[in-house]
């Protein structure tokens, strides 16, 4: 009898409420700090949320509760690919050499390819509820919008994505699958909004970023009268808080493989939904006291804000169109370099994470593309999935941490969250099978004068 | 409680024993053809394969046990993606209004993205027990060198893909998909054979095809003096006999749905392979007189070997290097339209489903691209999987026999074999939805020409 490596849950043990790490936090003597509004750096009130996001969105945003359930609508869809499978990655263990027992969630089965549709589905169900005809967002690697354009399509929503102009000229088949939801792709920065056309004036070049297409995509919902919602692929509480299906799921899956307390729980951080949807139910544990899990946030070189950025209030977008947010940043005007992993070229993080990290709860690493090429493809050749590129830092950490764990000699137990496949990303591969893959190097001085003026973050609570 | 949608098998479920057609079809008074020498028209006898096939392969292709076990070797590698899940579509079932109840068999969960890795584990594995150090292949969409490029890797044998033409210039993606599991890929016809060679003189602009492309690889091996080992991605009874793990999860599958006998089975034809594997566990029932479940073949209207083909000896390739088989054909130089549906361009089918074709237990459909791309655009608005073009031919068949349960009011139940996902295939759905997708007419001058000089097959038994 062979030993099983993959740890299905069926699917009347989906989870029926999503987990809000707000209340954990508290208890630790980690206190939330309020987003800001850009102009008068007063704390925000829901009703200033209201022309962006449906009700439902914005009290899940400043729930209290540890628990909020999941409506039936949503998971009538979660069930087209949930529970999504926990394998061991038995091969790759033997490819190191490590005593290290590797466990992948594994979120590429979902239809769009990654953890995105979680939250796409309960935006588009809660905006459906609210009346909503037509919501506006913007993507950076396509994940997002791929994830966005499936689940307006199931809910009969119109759905407009602002593609960042480097990933929709790297990725054209995110773009159709995108329009093969029925959804309206534009590159951004895109000469459809003020926002963009002064990006445009200033840098005709722009290869874009995630913040300046917030900032189309917020003002198409702003400027709109109310016929169109906007959407956040991360960042945001309600948006992490609806991923945590993904580590709820594999707590009970980690627990069929007799592994209860995993040592070392990795992920990449963009925004931090995937990884927080993963973390956040096991790191309640270590908040509580109990378990000693470590957490590792990933991240990409030339884009490094938990490792290089500052902790301070900073916009979540390039134009002033958001509130200011407390989260690691490298200034809102930062424009990351081209990387790949298009879904990691994001100037912040999400402010939760930001604070866990802050508190020593958790560690961050950033690697350059070769590296995370290099996990990349020793991952596929053990385990046969070809990774997405911005799942791949989290591999490249593993790599690390099974090399670790034979050098310490300890069986140590590494859970990781591969948010998705690269089936998209084939450019990205075959730049670095042919030696074209450059390691962008981060530029602090971009960093200081785009975050000069912000002000900082109050001191921390606890 | 919400009724399931999805049934899952753990992996100590997974078949052991592939499952064995030929002695379902004698016990039903249907004789085997043997293949024969193009020279002599004698019987093939094992000993001319020796040069093409390990030992255990070509005795897997004249086996006459209806259980074969399968290798622990191979089991641990199926294993990173099997049981593959059985889906209930239930929300094309509201999408269309039928009484029917559709059940779909999804293989793109594995990591090469369709059923092909079934077999080609298979291949790699047997060839790796022989000593092979080398193979070389051909593939049509590219579906079928990317499993063997991958289950190389696994074993560590060195691969080499001839990839037709209007596929490698179609889809980069796959190629790179290749490359990244090491393998060398080139476009057919290819001036790095004879065959290749003579082919590009008589038609420089020669787009390929699956003939031209066996013929290549066929020779690489033939005079490589051994070093080189040949493997094909179905037709022969041994890649057929492979893929039955598809049908026998989904027996177990079905039952676990309440459904034991569905009245319906569909899947796509181009060598027959995948429609084999999900069908030839439950046609031996029909065969045997114990159920009267009805069999759908679906082909491209652009290669209608089933609907317009004879039923002839006819060589496996382009150029005359392989057997003449017996089977459905539109003539071994007959190279069908450039259809998006890469792995059906094929001017034969696998003799033995040739003859469950010819004896009525299957029927057979053709259908055009615009069909075919409808019908693929439906089920994703449904269930969220963007199919694979093949795999989006037998979807077409599926709406049209929910839409005949729907006139007669009639439960019927409906299992259909999605063979892949069409995420490496998104030109042609940017075709599609902009209108650029011609519906290739077949040309039966074509066909005639072809096959006038063939002996016809055999009267059959029975």
């Amino acid at each position: 009898m062979m030993e099983p490596t993959r740890f299905d849950l069926s699917q009347d043990r989906l989870p029926t409420a999503w987990f809000n790490i707000m209340p954990s936090l508290v208890q630790a003597g980690i206190q939330p700090l309020p987003p800001l509004h850009p102009g008068t750096k007063e704390p925000v009130t829901p009703d200033l949320l209201a022309p962006l996001f449906p009700e439902a969105l914005i009290m899940q945003e400043v729930a209290t509760d540890e628990w909020i359930d999941i409506p039936g609508g949503i998971l009538d869809v979660y069930r087209l690919w949930r529970p999504s499978p926990l394998h061991r990655a038995v091969r790759l263990e033997q490819a190191l050499r490590t005593p290290a027992r590797i466990y992948y969630k594994y979120e590429g089965v979902s239809p769009a390819g990654s953890h995105k549709p979680n939250t796409a589905v309960a935006q588009a169900f809660y905006n459906k509820e609210a009346g909503t005809k037509r919501i506006a967002t913007e993507t950076g690697a396509g994940q997002w919008g791929s994830a966005l354009a499936m689940a307006c399509s199931f809910f009969g929503i119109g759905c407009q994505v602002l593609m960042v102009k480097a990933s929709y000229e790297q990725k054209p088949y995110r773009r159709i699958f995108m329009e093969t939801f029925g959804a309206e792709v534009i590159p951004s920065p895109s000469p459809t909004t003020q926002a963009g056309k002064a990006i445009l004036e200033a840098h005709p070049d722009s290869t874009g970023s995630l913040g300046i297409a917030i900032s189309e995509a917020v003002e198409v919902a702003a400027t709109s009268n109310g016929a169109v919602k906007y959407s956040l692929g991360s960042v945001l509480n309600h948006v992490l808080l609806h991923q945590t299906v993904i580590g709820l799921e594999a707590k009970e899956q980690m627990k069929l493989a007799g592994e209860s307390d995993p040592h070392i729980v990795i992920g990449c951080v963009g925004g931090g939904s995937s990884y927080a949807g993963l973390a956040y139910p096991f790191i309640a544990d270590r908040l509580a006291g109990r378990t000693q899990t470590r957490f590792i946030a990933t991240e990409p070189a030339a884009c490094p804000t938990l490792t290089k950025g500052r902790f301070a209030y900073d916009l979540a977008d390039a134009a002033g169109m958001t509130p200011l947010l407390p989260m690691y940043t490298l200034g809102h005007s930062f424009v990351p370099a081209p990387v790949h992993a298009g879904g990691l070229r994001y100037h912040g993080d999400s402010p939760s994470l930001s604070l866990l990290v802050k508190h020593g709860h958790m560690e961050a690493r950033a690697y350059t593309q070769s590296e995370v090429f290099d996990a990349a493809v020793r991952f596929a050749h053990a385990e046969g999935i070809i990774p997405a590129p911005e799942s791949a830092h989290g591999l490249k950490a593993v790599i690390e941490e099974a090399d670790a764990a034979r050098e310490a000699d300890e069986e140590r137990v590494i859970l990781v969250n591969l948010s998705g496949h690269g089936y998209f990303d084939m450019q990205a591969y075959d730049d670095y099978l042919n030696g074209r893959l450059p390691d962008f190097e981060f530029d602090p001085a971009a960093e200081d004068a785009a975050i000069a003026d912000l002000p900082d973050a109050p001191s921390l609570g606890g």
